[in-house]
């Protein structure tokens, strides 16, 4: 009797990827402002591991995340499908299919997207994985810290834990 | 008279960025098969240095890369328009638009997209900078390493250059 092999993925549908497990690592108190996002992860299914890349879905109303700026790591997105409105320090940008922003490390200029609807935003968002990284949140008494195990840890702006 | 003051770039239309400069480094015998490509680099327009993000395009008869598989750095790619065939060690894999493949550091697994036609092939590719890298090419006699100075350095299988 042939046994079966487990077969590798070579390529897949992005849609067809599960959503992650945890919606948000976010404090409870943050987390309704993101209950319309899910996030498909999809470079990990193919063992990737020096940056991530998620197929990343808004609802109207609804936010990429909170504002916020990185100390080490990289962000960039790609729109397939909606209108987001891209928030930094200098202000509000409409964004539309097809257009990309990129958020380097250390800059200090915090960002987010933001649906004002009526129409579902679909993105492309990847991010590298560098260790020690901090995260600002101007506009949240929020901080964060990357663990060494990988895992952000959120405190208040005074350091007490939430 | 007031100064005119740099503007931060914010976001981008894709297809406006321009192509880079240099349209491969490969040796020269092997440009012939990436003429018709075309890589826009995204992310480098907003200071990003820890990835590169390419708007590529192929037109038909054209490949992304001679066939490689790299030791440390990763690879992410996302289909926007065409039919593009991946080709892996594994075989062909059709993909279209919608359908993403990532291709893990030190797999040993070599890819390339190759455009069959009749339609132009737009994906975004997505590359860390890891350093130290070096990329195997099994079907031809093609070696690369990345210089301390983030140059390529391409020689034959038995080390001597090109």
């Amino acid at each position: 009797m042939p046994t079966s092999k487990p077969t590798k993925r070579v390529s897949l549908k992005a849609l067809d990827a599960p959503p992650r497990a945890r919606a948000s690592g976010y404090p409870e108190q943050f987390r309704a402002r993101v209950a319309g996002r899910e996030k498909k992860p999809l470079g990990d299914l193919f063992g990737l591991s020096n940056f991530g890349v998620n197929l990343t879905r808004l609802a109207p109303g609804c936010v990429s995340a909170i504002r916020h700026a990185h100390s080490k790591q990289d962000e960039f997105v790609y729109i397939l499908a909606g209108h987001p409105v891209l928030v930094t320090n200098g202000g509000e940008t409409e964004m539309h299919p097809g257009m990309c922003a990129g958020f380097a490390a250390g800059s200090g200029d915090a960002h987010q997207l933001v649906n004002p609807g009526p129409d579902i935003v679909k993105y492309l968002e990847v991010g590298d994985r560098t260790k020690d990284d901090t995260v600002v949140y101007p506009d949240d008494d929020l901080a964060a810290t990357l663990g060494a195990d990988g895992a952000w840890r959120y405190q208040r702006k005074d350091g007490t834990p939430y």
